[in-house]
């Protein structure tokens, strides 16, 4: 068995995989593959219904938040939030917690002004920002929740006067958070949530339509809303597999019975982290990832032979990103703790070997 | 067996559906799923890689034309175009050939100015336009080769001095003409190339940077460029698929020998709609679509009768766009012959029937 520690695209549960790969020959019993089938059709609505209801449900969401399932990643959302909610003269407000953030701030300035509330920079990001004040007449506030390339994550949502957008790319679904704090909350699929090539959008309906700007028919959150996110073609297969992942977070017992497995995992790597005198976590322990633990060796010239030895048994996507170095497991919902296990088990045995 | 007709997303060859319901579980032998696979592992790279080799083999493009896999479907391109494409102050000339062209015409106009060109309008699209002048001066000529809703089709593409785009998401790699003669092609992938989730995008290089906007990160062509079509996480699963479905093309001898057997399928259904005192064709004979042939019956009063003879022999999607009416059948590259020759007997024994 391959222990999958990849930060996106990442493991998914394996009933999913099961179940997209029978489907994919004969979805349902039609005759037909899922990829085959209409998206009009009564087969594919049932579908894209069930994905959004499971959604609504499982945040717990007011009746002004829509769902929307859109073509894309959090790429495209860094332009489509500030082209719905940013007018050239207003700002908005941005919280810099690390390259996924700075890419958001980077494309909202085509569209208005931003000034950047807070920023982890000067320590590399290895913190959260806490002391900072959000101006009340800024058009919306954006928060990356979890950074996944630094391993830190908002432990606490701040509270604004103002709409709060996050990108929540690499931590939905993982932890209970009181999702309607956000106007908008957008999110690539690729970690929690199902296969790369979809954004799940929800957003608080009473925000739209307060800009001038005349926005290109699909980039409008707006018409997506009206159609039923089924205003063009949809990417059906992603979605299907998104269903699919939700229904299996629904039988786990929901975002809180998965938030406690996700807090498990991450005591039991941290605490290795913590203990073995030859790793060291690199963000400040408070606001530490439980969905992304960045760690690096004491002594660097062991890297390279721990994740050789780490790759011996079976432990994948454990190299940390280069701006980090070092190591970052993704210890995404559907990561059994075992895997944890092996690869905590892993770091004691080339510790002992080391001695 | 079911003798799916649907018009997108449609059917695929089945020796892809088992390839890819396979990967879903264990792909290449890796003990991973291909949902599972990062994108930036050289596993998937090899997937991208190959995918748009065999574009650039089949299409027969020179060095000059990029091809990029990017999120999203024909929609999101009729955004695109003219963002990357056309200047505040310059006109792009478009053919209004249905639905399609209409919709592209519509953004084309929120980022300069648009000149239709040609129409079919007067005759509820059932023409292709053949006697137009397309100003020299115009940023670019943008035709849909194929107009999946009314059934028409350019039979011969028209030569310009401007650069020339295509929409071709429902003829795409069905037919041999020179790709070279474009400047750039988008196609969403659901009807001959792979599951709904991804746009080929088919683009010379020497035809970007020509305008002053300033374009958001993610719809810049130049980025997906210089990024090999990786600049963010693609839509991986519908890539992989591409690049089954791109493989198998290239198996049955390649865009010519496929183009035969798509003549032979249309002709073999159009002969049918011409002879059965029944049925009649929606398009001039000359400007037929060997993809989605419309046709309705004598009389109206039939029509649903006949679509319940249909279902009953396993017929599916063949139920007209409400904007035609009647009947739609779609014979994209993967449908055998001897789906069409089930239509076709259908055709003859209801007609008996009725006798």
């Amino acid at each position: 068995m391959v222990h999958n520690f990849n930060a996106g695209p990442s493991i998914l549960p394996q009933q999913v995989f099961q179940e997209a790969s029978q489907a994919v020959l004969n979805y349902n019993n039609t005759g037909l593959s899922i990829l085959e089938i209409g998206h009009r059709t009564s087969t594919f609505q049932a579908v894209m219904d069930e994905a959004r209801a499971l959604v609504k449900e499982l945040m717990d969401l007011k009746d002004t938040h829509e769902v929307l399932f859109l073509h894309g990643g959090a790429s495209t959302q860094f332009m489509q939030v500030p082209m719905n909610l940013l007018d050239d003269k207003q700002t908005a407000a941005y919280a810099d917690t690390g390259v996924w953030g700075q890419k958001a701030i980077k494309e909202a300035k085509l569209f208005g002004k931003v000034e950047v509330v807070c920023t982890g920079k000067e320590s590399n990001y290895t913190i959260i920002p806490k002391d900072f004040a959000v101006p009340n007449d800024a058009s919306y506030f954006h928060i990356t929740t979890n950074n996944t390339i630094y391993g830190s994550q908002w432990q606490k949502i701040p509270k604004t006067s103002i709409p709060l957008v996050g990108d929540m790319s690499s931590d939905i679904f993982s932890r209970v958070i009181d999702f309607n704090a956000f106007d908008l909350i957008y999110a690539g699929a690729q970690k929690n949530m199902g296969p790369a090539g979809v954004n799940l959008v929800v957003v608080n309906r009473n925000i739209l339509g307060k800009i001038k700007r005349t926005i290109p028919t699909i980039m409008d959150y707006r018409n997506h809303i009206k159609d039923g996110s089924m205003m063009n073609t949809p990417p059906v297969f992603a979605v299907y597999v998104c269903m699919l992942t939700l229904r299996w977070l629904k039988e786990q017992g929901g975002v809180a019975a998965v938030e406690k497995r996700n807090i498990e995992k991450a005591a039991l790597l941290y605490d290795e982290i913590d203990r073995n005198p030859l790793f060291a976590g690199t963000v400040a322990k408070e606001d530490r990832s439980k969905m992304n633990a960045c760690f690096i060796m004491n002594d660097p010239a062991l890297e390279e032979k721990f994740l050789a030895y780490t790759k011996s048994k079976d432990i994948i996507g454990i190299k940390g990103h280069r701006l980090v170095g070092g190591f970052r497991a993704s210890l995404y919902n559907a990561l059994p703790l075992s895997s944890v296990q092996v690869l905590v088990d892993a770091m004691k045995s080339f510790a002992q070997e080391q001695a």
